[in-house]
């Protein structure tokens, strides 16, 4: 009557649920950096009270055979084990569940044994399992041997039955039983992947500059002029330095000063409009220098503990060599010529977009991914992406990969500003880091909604947001009228509510705050022209840059995206914590969003989050300000004049108790 | 350099995100009942500014092609479409999506004719898209020869680029253009699956009763006495009368009243011992009756707007014909004899468990499904299933599937009072309806978290959940000591709070209340004897319940499962209202939950999920106790006198001006 056949897998009693990390389903990678302890987690459910059995499966990227621990119970069916991420590169995981058939035996007979039950018969069938468990045992002929004993002595009659259970129950006993489990009725996950990349991929402190400008007023600026400039980077505690394209600049219809539609002979273009005679994305503009000096730049950059990027902007000048020799990788007009960029009606001649989905495209893709690789074998890692909104999702998963197989030491920053489900897509099909609309986003609703949204899984298991308070293209309203607490407000904002931020120098530093009239764009921006910038003007917020960077660093709880928003009366204050994921670390930042006022408020504290008991007495050091006082209970409150500082990073200190009786905060 | 040629899909610039509903990516289906209007939507994300387009594909259980609709935008990236679930069954459903040429090109080009740009080239390219159309019309030569008579006129340089254009972009060329898009490059996402059931799936009421109590006080009750019995069933509304197993009931080991470990010769057993000489599972125990006279139950219930449900409990005892017949599908233990159930230290020596994974275990699988399909071949098509936990998963997933594919109305409950892991998975593994723990929530705060948990997605599209205040083997501790308040209490919270309950009676509406001391379990249970009820007491709450189910049927709010709680100050009033999908039928309920005093609260309205203007006045009716009031604004005062009612249930009506300028509340 009834005749489909079970499915083979029918008979594997234990199925694996809710398994995480985990991004659509298995879809995407969940990412991690290297050093992680790397907890995989799942529900494994039975049917009836069964006892189950499950391993943790995982490989590192150049394993070609899985290592395994075992699951530990977390809670109710929740089970979980974990292992440290110890190379870069792309790993596997998966869980294999069953029941676990000698420990619901051993249960179930010690209940019996407890309520003083006869137990022959539960013996006899532990004889059972403990026999087959010893025909699983291979070439381990130690473990069979002892299983095998085990067995015959549950048969001794003349011995007491708990004698005889305690037996067969003694640790070795049990180890060997769970080492050679019965996997015939196992269930084994699909695998899922969790990329690991270098540390700097979570924690990372940017400062983007124009080499053009960094030479003294009136020469144009090079590579060796940057070279000079990296104790100054460095003094501020960043980490990475962004460099704007490098490479030959278009003349044909070159931007002319603030982005004028002609520009005359001295002027010297956008660097986004990549490519002329001297070459296109694989050579470095004459007038910074040499491949010479870039390497030079990046092999004493890294001995300052800098990592250069550069910026990687997929799109031609008109003049670019591969006009001449691909122009099939161009999108053509009917009338023959090149389509150039636009927006309608926005028109942008003096770039040409490469056609993703020309008929060469394989070529195409093929070429564009190399210049990753040319960079990389010229020492660089790190890329900030142009728009790559503007290029199809697929190229970007395919290229990335690629280039992360030959260098797992690969970051790759995307920059797109654009509808938040194409940013999403972007980072789960590869970009290590992402911009993000932090650069807009300025109360303390829209602040505690966005940072809430972004460290929240699955986004937090593949999004990793880079904040910038500004950029070349975005000099933000609240930056031209909040003056210096403002700049100090976003600084404090950008680096501690992300583990990974950044500042477009000298401006930001210096408090650049001219906007082209009504727009969010600077005034004579370095995009079209040489600027001299006085990096030693007393005003500059170099030491407090190099303050704030100090206080990450020092603190581990801020080099991660775990955070908690405790609330606060009014809108003015904002707080929030961090804790390390050890918990040794937490930081409490409360900021004055009002640049102009003094403000206060009482913040409701979370001390769960902050790992403080109810009536403990804390002391908070705000470290900016470099001040202590204590705390106690739930209430704390808060006065914060934006004049002296807009903010307080508190780092917390529970009460130690040495062995004399002495104490002191730690 | 790159070797790796690019994924075939790489020319695929839209992709298919956050696909609704979708259970676990897809590996289970969604599921919805008959004349539903199924929503499909996800996110279409493609690089750049391009449009978009897309379509729903869905199939119903007997079509070999697909459906199709144009996918609307929602909002943002978001778009969808819906169907009406017109057929009983598993439906398919699936999105393509690809980049929209010709609506990119109208949208480009309207907005450069707007800004008076020269679109002479945008015109041709125009032709070219509307040829490629053209060529894509296969039989449809007058889609066809529209198109190119539109290409061919993008061309006629003397006349107006504007009058061009809009020829172009006419209605029709445009359904032309959308009709046949070039799906050369089209994302196709997979296929999910929407399990279709009747309307009983979703809204139902169910009357639990023993027909061996259904007879005259003395005599074995029968099932031509639960035929008597219809009329007082359906003057309560129910609509399902669900029967303890009626199936041979085994002697071995047969328990005695009050669960006593032993019989009297006169005593009746419990109908979960299955199984006696007289047959097993697809026989009708001779005390009861008849196949016949089930058959007729059926169908003279059906008349009267009621499904009979039986009880399906895969279980024998030992005397079941099975144990002869197939001992092989039992476990034996080490001395041959069968092992009986058991939750050690506890015996459940007048029951066998089946052997699930026994070798013959095909063959014992297809003997269970079978015994379902024998049931539906009597006319029967709802059934609860006893203690489904303690079977595989997969056997549920197999089984139900099966049943499903050949009586695709099938309604099947599970009775897995479990974990909550275990009682989602048989949910999602195709189980209709679930029982929870509604049973043991009594709070504000456990109510509230509970039925939020439950109507969220995605457990609200595959879990049906069913309240029940009390079941034969529940006599929950508020019911005992809670007087008559709390059976009304509880009566509105499982029928208003849940678009599925039900009720054991009659001990429901006779407010039986004696436990055996200190348990949770009825005394003199009809679990193990006969019991006399005097349904005509006048102190019965069967008017009330009528009148609750007719309140549930006059207004679809309560039909389903959208919920909204509003806050209350304090602890005693819980408000939650209900809102049909159209909007037409909203429903405000509040429970005073202490069933001793009077309490009073204000309601924090939320209007908005009750579709009420801030400022508007609009009507609530107290259909429990037939008052009518006025309200206007967020704040709402209750105060509730369990003493007489301890529930009021709300229906708002808003005003309508008739065009006469006279109003009314609808």
């Amino acid at each position: 009557m009834v005749a489909v056949r079970p499915a083979p897998s029918a008979r594997r009693r234990v199925v694996v649920e809710a398994l995480a990390p985990e991004v659509d389903g298995g879809a995407f990678p969940a990412k991690r950096v290297i050093g992680d302890r790397v907890l995989v987690s799942c529900d494994l459910v039975c049917d009836g009270h069964d006892a189950v059995a499950g391993t943790l499966l995982y490989r590192g990227p150049r394993d070609s055979t899985w290592r395994s621990l075992p699951l530990a119970r977390i809670d109710g069916d929740r089970f979980g084990a974990s292992f440290v991420a110890s190379e870069l590169g792309v790993w596997g995981v998966a869980v294999r569940a069953c029941v676990d058939t000698y420990g619901t035996w051993r249960a179930g007979t010690q209940r019996k044994l407890d309520a003083g039950q006869d137990v022959e018969l539960d013996l006899a069938g532990g004889a059972l399992l403990l026999r087959a468990a010893a025909e699983r045992c291979g070439p381990d002929r130690g473990a069979a041997s002892a299983l095998e004993d085990a067995a015959a002595a549950l048969g001794m009659k003349d011995v007491p039955q708990a004698e005889r259970f305690a037996r067969a129950t003694a640790a070795a006993i049990a180890g060997a039983a769970s080492r050679y489990p019965d996997l015939a009725d196992a269930t084994t996950s699909d695998e899922r992947r969790v990329v690991v990349d270098p540390p700097r991929a979570r924690f990372s402190a940017w400062y983007e500059m124009f080499p053009r400008s960094a030479g003294p007023a009136g020469r144009h600026g090079t590579l060796r002029d940057c070279m000079a400039r990296l104790p100054y980077v460095a003094s501020m505690g960043f980490d990475v330095l962004y460099l704007p394209p490098i490479h030959p600049i278009g003349r044909s219809f070159r931007k002319g000063r603030n982005n004028a539609a002609s520009s005359e002979g001295h002027d010297v273009g956008s660097p986004w409009a990549i490519g002329s005679p001297e070459g296109g994305h694989k050579a470095v503009h004459p007038e910074l220098g040499t491949l010479d000096d870039l390497r030079a730049l990046v092999r004493e950059a890294r001995a300052a503990g800098i990592e250069v990027a550069i910026d990687i902007a997929f799109q031609a000048s008109p003049d670019h060599p591969y006009v001449k020799e691909h122009p099939e990788w161009f999108r053509h007009r009917s009338d023959g010529s090149i389509q150039s960029a636009e927006n309608p009606p926005k028109k942008y001649e003096d770039v040409y977009p490469f056609d993703f989905e020309c008929d060469a495209w394989e070529a195409l893709w093929a070429e564009l991914a190399s210049i990753f690789l040319f960079w990389c074998e010229q020492g660089l890692r790190v890329f900030r992406v142009d728009n790559p909104h503007t290029k199809p999702l697929a190229f970007w998963q395919w290229c990335l990969a690629e280039v992360k197989t030959a260098y797992p030491d690969a970051i790759f920053l995307a920059e797109a500003f654009t509808r938040s489900t194409l940013m999403v897509a972007l980072a789960k099909r590869g970009f290590t880091q992402s911009y993000t609309y932090f650069t807009w986003r300025h109360s303390k609703g829209e602040l505690t909604t966005y940072m809430t949204e972004l460290a929240r899984s699955p986004i937090a298991d593949f999004y990793r947001p880079n904040f910038w308070p500004n950029t070349p293209d975005i000099l933000p309203e609240a930056l031209q009228f909040g003056g210096r607490a403002m700049f100090v407000q976003r600084l404090v904002l950008a680096a501690t509510l992300s583990s990974n931020f950044g500042v477009y120098g000298p401006p930001f530093e210096l408090m650049e705050t001219q906007a082209r009239g009504g727009s969010e764009e600077y005034i004579d921006s370095e995009k079209y022209e040489l600027r001299a910038w006085d990096l030693d003007r007393t005003d500059s917020l170099r030491d407090l840059i190099a303050l704030v960077n100090g206080i990450r660093r020092a603190h581990p709880a801020l080099q991660d995206n775990r955070i908690t928003f405790h609330p606060t009366d009014g809108d003015a204050i904002l707080a929030f914590s961090k804790r390390s994921e050890d918990g040794a670390s937490v930081v409490l930042v409360a900021v004055n969003l009002d640049a102009h006022h003094t403000r206060a408020a009482t913040i409701e504290l979370d001390l769960d989050a902050m790992g403080v008991g109810p009536d403990e007495v804390f002391q908070v050091h705000d470290v900016l300000a470099d001040v202590r006082t204590r705390w106690q209970g739930r209430r704390a409150y808060v006065e914060i004049d934006p004049g002296v500082l807009p903010a307080a990073i508190f780092v917390v200190h529970r009460r130690v108790r040495t062995e004399h009786d002495f104490d002191y905060f730690s």
